[in-house]
């Protein structure tokens, strides 16, 4: 029964890999009750979430054309997990397995859970792409999980990492990231503002004890000590229907600041850690490109993707 | 932020703690159509469970009554977790706090899970009183505890121990109960045939992929070739209704045992850590008295309850 062999099991909500898949993609992210409820029953919302899908697909369909035809998030995920198994190898001389598991397209969480219990593995680690916790996004990973291996569990115990938010090593590499923005900038980070813009949720979401919120806030405090920027502030971005979203808007807040005067920004895409629609369309062409026509020195700190430092950050939050 | 308190969550199904308890809790189990589904829709197992309920809490009310009114399961668990706390403060110099969920009476998951989320531990475990798993079992418990903490997560990392069935320590424990009955039987184990009882399981279970059967033959398996008895065999006991149910029955294998005239038998309840109903009454009185006068020379192996071995096993599960 000797193993050598540990395994990691990566979530996400997952993305539209290629143009043909926006439209089956937004389908099942609208069709799950568990995270958008339109209170009109399964059927209905069958319906309705087919028209959606279809109409903001065709309106999507652009900004995936510009980023090469699909989402960048699972290429830049498998190359993030090539290099945590490798570094992982050479660091505890253990074979690190790993699988990626998305619950809105594929690779989908039901089909590669099989590799978690079909194996025989020392240590397995279980976590998400969502730094803080919320119940609509780790919450709907972990929901599925757990649903896929209630009749077959995996051959061992496993741990469970619900969140990271408050990781040193994690925060670090952020630091590092919004120092080089301020090289960018030409400015002292004493002479900055630094604007978190978190991906927004429903509002309701607070109502039912999300703890989204909360983990944003300890995180930016935590960057703030260490960072000692002149201001700071939170924002929410990506809003899409008509209901009341978290508060103030990244666009809204962006506003604020040309109005009052700042001078130096840097935008931290806090709740992102890889490159998104959100990061490189949203906040670098229609954000930062309005905020330089108005007048702010402004950048966006580089999204941490696949690089080193992340690498090693992923090890520190498997294994403390 | 610095924290030096662990916490233990335990669950199991449950038991009634009185008489007036039992029609409560047969009514809970009977509604959990992920347990048992009638195939008659929700509401309709609901009137079904309740007249179940009420008339089979009549039947089993005297069992009850003659173990002092109640399931010795839940003082026995909290002995054993007070005792599991004592030791690991003791061993590890960290206090360990223990809480215990039940699926289907008081002190419910859903009602305990929150000491686990308001708290702030450095290591959580999660597991349950079932050495195999079965969806139906422990399955059962973890689908409720995912559940909970769906929306608000504990803080920080878990550890989830899905089942624990071969477990040197706890088998130890085990065998050594089982070589204390050959001195009742005054017989060597090499002359001794043991009968490992299991909890029976509907027929069905296994179709949907539950491991239970494949646990319970590992395990048998790890005891077997430590004791070396003459030989062995698995029954399963306590079927309840009229639908096929795991073979051969526990009764039935007694039958065969004294057709064959074998002669110094233990029968070890290989399902069960502590005593119940199914151990003091359905061994002990039932199949044990029977085959007694029908010649056997026959007596079951201890639960290991509270025992200062078990406790040990417990934390060594827990670490390991």
């Amino acid at each position: 029964m000797a193993v050598n062999k540990d395994f990691l099991y990566v979530m996400y909500m997952g993305g539209p890999d290629s143009i043909q898949a926006i439209e089956p993609f937004l389908y099942n992210l609208f069709t799950d009750r568990d995270i958008i409820d339109f209170g009109i029953g399964k059927f209905p919302q069958k319906i309705v979430a087919k028209i959606i899908s279809k109409v903001r697909s065709k309106k999507v369909a652009p900004q995936y054309e510009r980023l090469g035809g699909g989402s960048p998030q699972l290429p830049i995920l498998k190359s993030l997990l090539g290099k945590v198994s490798d570094l992982y190898l050479k660091r505890y001389d253990t074979e690190l397995e790993t699988a990626i598991g998305m619950c809105y397209y594929h690779p989908f969480i039901k089909d590669t859970v099989k590799f978690l219990q079909n194996g025989n593995y020392n240590n397995i680690f279980v976590m998400t792409m969502y730094p803080q916790y919320s119940y609509t996004t780790s919450g709907a990973c972990f929901s599925r999980f757990f649903n896929e291996i209630k009749i077959n569990p995996p051959k061992g115990s496993f741990k469970v990492i619900p969140y990271w938010y408050s990781n040193e090593s994690y925060n670090s590499a952020i630091a590092n990231r919004i120092s080089a923005a301020t090289h960018k900038l030409n400015a002292e980070i004493s002479d900055c503002h630094i604007l978190f813009s978190a991906h927004s949720l429903p509002y309701y979401t607070l109502e039912k004890g999300d703890p989204y919120t909360i983990h944003l806030k300890e995180q930016v405090n935590l960057l703030v000590d260490r960072l000692k920027p002149k201001s700071f502030s939170i924002s929410f971005q990506s809003k899409a229907g008509r209901m009341r979203w978290l508060e103030p808007s990244t666009k809204d807040e962006i506003d604020r600041l040309i109005r009052d005067n700042y001078r130096n920004v840097i935008v931290c895409p806090i709740s992102f850690v890889s490159d998104h629609i959100e990061t490189i369309i949203e906040i670098d062409e229609e954000y930062i490109d309005y905020a330089r026509k108005h007048g702010l020195n402004i950048v966006r700190s580089d999204s941490l993707n696949d690089s080193e430092d992340f690498v090693m950050s992923i090890i520190d939050i498997m294994v403390n």
